[in-house]
């Protein structure tokens, strides 16, 4: 056995957003939580994790860039990770390099991970769900894991909870489990991301000067604090559960709609009712609600659906095409870009909802007209740093062509 | 009996704030809550409402007059207090003038009613509470009726739910009731205005664009849509009435501190679980919070409590002088007038306070440092209006100085 040679797996893995929210902890080390939630997965063409994983007997240790940067390894959800996954791998040979790895040598052997986030880090846009997904499905498939991907998300939820959704495309819920080893609190796919495919996500990535409460943190106080928590974990949350999975099965987008802006305003009560209390919806954010509110009692059937998670960015879920690009109308008019910002670096990802807007240029934008459902609607430029329209998308893939890969092959070194 | 003859009475009421709040009723017609809550009467020298209530036999109607200009009496709230009131009436008798109104001749008088704010309408200070109160108060002496202050408190519930707690004092319950006619729910006095006389507050008038919920309309929906407030109503506000009665009577700072804030967010919670969502409070409000969790936090106990009504306006209820001077210090800082504004109508109300804080002009103002439990502060110049100095202060009283009444007594017409 040469002592040069390594062997990769490079995965991709998309981002989640919760419809019906996860927010507290029953076990903080297990990362297990208070209440079911459930999530759409989000196209990873516009927002993924791209995650190389190298082994080779010449590594002497551990070691992670994130986003070309080398970070450390030691934090305990990063151990956690690497464990599980070191004890659940099998043999792997490579009969043409002649190289065999027996499922004992992984205790020994070290591993490079090198991880890629394709939209921007820190916009509070779950970039941990994606990256603790990622890690343990390629790490998985490096070390020959035979685990499913429901059995890898209970590993990936102890990375970061809702990691744990991100092992599946279209709509996936997390059950909570019970058992108190964690193992039954899993993700499971609800449908997958062709059941209801006229769906269309428009993120609006708010400027904010606040610096936010860490989700561990706030979900911390909140569990200690709130007096509400536990009664919306208990009573309210199953019940929504329940009909939010109807509500996907059967495509019933009122229905959705209203469980999905209805979860997200009590998770946001909740953070409110901490002490003390914590805000992550900002006067944008507010603006934003009070726009899709307006505009849904106008048609009296909801066209779209928001929801906010720990931080002020909007995710807004139109019921199709026809209501994005209306809807894209709307929020253009209202957050135009500020005068030194291109439209092309304003409205990012599936540019084809701006086309079907009759949106080509600033000055398109400049001429909206104001929504008709508002008087005397302000516009607030510069207050949206940009768009990212996307869609419902697929879970996990292994990238077999060799140029994705982050690590040199020769190396195991970020390229 | 002349018939030129016009009697009057002139009174002045308070407004209040709640510290443990009233949101959402069991009764929309009789104004009845689902919950007790008790707030605290600020100093009418800063903050009230003076209504001057005349009756002649040349009335034709009923008429009114609220800062000077003719309203309508036709609503239900007005009506309801007027025909209590009446159904109330005995005998009254001017030796002096020979006048006689025996008890059944009130059913046939007209009255005028005048009602002057000393504070600036529309700014989100419970001036319906003050007035309704007012009204009530006034009309029960004009019209001699013997309920005492607690009985005439169930009459004001009827113009405006709030305005019950406005007829005594210091520290006051409203206590919800069981009866269905509503004859037990009724303000009681928790402790009068000396009890507690160190406490000093300070109200922020937060400039606002947005056109907010009223009230009314905002309770109602909260009660139809929320599925967290029949839980805070049965389960959180009684344990919390009991324990702000010990707080105040006690005066625990640090408990009365804790459940003021606590109570504040709960209610501010239970409008975000609206659907649609209320929010009251802007960045301003959430920025005033975080100051004064921030120092709270870093003096190791409270110096200062926070509640916000239906607005985003924030009353600041300081332990004493000592911290009033420093926290009007801190919110000068964050938030200095503009330019075009002077100290003078900038700081209302007790100005001694501005003293103590060692403020005589903008310079001052300019120069104050930045609080040291925050870094980076930044400053917010114009988000806040102007601040009111002021304190815990007493009930209704009449006025007997007729240069303060603000209908003349030969015409009962506004002066």
């Amino acid at each position: 056995m040469a002592e040069s040679w390594v062997i990769m797996v490079t995965a991709q893995t998309p981002t989640n957003i919760a419809v019906i929210k996860y927010w507290g902890k029953r076990d903080e080390k297990l990362i297990l939580p208070v209440n079911d939630s459930i999530s759409v997965t989000l196209d990873p063409a516009h927002l993924c994790t791209t995650t190389t994983v190298a082994v080779s007997p010449s590594f002497a240790q551990d070691r992670m860039w994130l986003n070309g940067k080398e970070i450390s390894l030691s934090g305990g959800r990063y151990q956690n990770c690497l464990r599980e996954i070191r004890a659940r791998a099998c043999d792997v040979e490579d009969k043409e390099r002649g190289i065999k790895i027996s499922k004992k040598d992984w205790e020994k052997l070290h591993v490079h991970i090198a991880s890629y986030n394709n939209f921007p880090t820190a916009a509070g846009l779950a970039s941990s769900a994606a990256g603790f997904a990622c890690l343990v499905f390629a790490l998985a498939k490096l070390m020959n894991a035979k685990e499913d991907n429901s059995e890898l998300s209970a590993i990936a939820r102890q990375g970061s909870g809702s990691a744990c959704r991100s092992l599946f495309g279209g709509f996936v819920k997390w059950k909570m489990g019970k058992v108190e080893d964690g193992s039954d609190s899993l993700a499971v796919q609800v449908v997958d991301e062709k059941h209801w495919d006229d769906l269309v996500i428009i993120i609006a990535v708010v400027s904010s000067r606040q610096k936010e409460t860490s989700s561990t943190t706030g979900m911390r106080e909140t569990v200690e604090t709130s007096l509400l928590l536990q009664h919306r974990a208990k009573e309210i949350v199953p019940k929504r559960i329940v009909q939010m999975e109807e509500s996907i099965k059967n495509r019933n987008f009122a229905s959705f709609a209203h469980l999905t802006c209805a979860d997200s305003n009590q998770f946001h009560a909740v953070c409110m009712d901490t002490c003390p209390p914590i805000f992550y919806m900002n006067d944008t954010s507010h603006r934003i609600i009070s726009c899709v509110e307006k505009w849904n009692r106008s048609v009296g059937t909801p066209q779209v659906a928001y929801t906010f998670d720990a931080g002020p960015n909007a995710v807004l879920i139109a019921h199709n095409r026809k209501a994005a690009a209306q809807l894209l109308q709307k929020l253009l008019f209202y957050f135009p870009p500020n005068s030194d910002t291109e439209l092309n670096s304003y409205v990012l990802g599936d540019k084809s909802i701006l086309k079907d807007a009759g949106i080509e240029d600033l000055k398109d934008v400049e001429a909206l007209p104001p929504p008709p459902e508002i008087k005397d609607a302000p516009r607030y430029k510069g207050d949206v740093s940009y768009f990212i329209c996307t869609r419902p998308g697929r879970g996990p893939v292994l990238l077999s062509d060799e140029s994705q890969a982050l690590l040199s092959p020769e190396t195991g070194l970020p390229k």
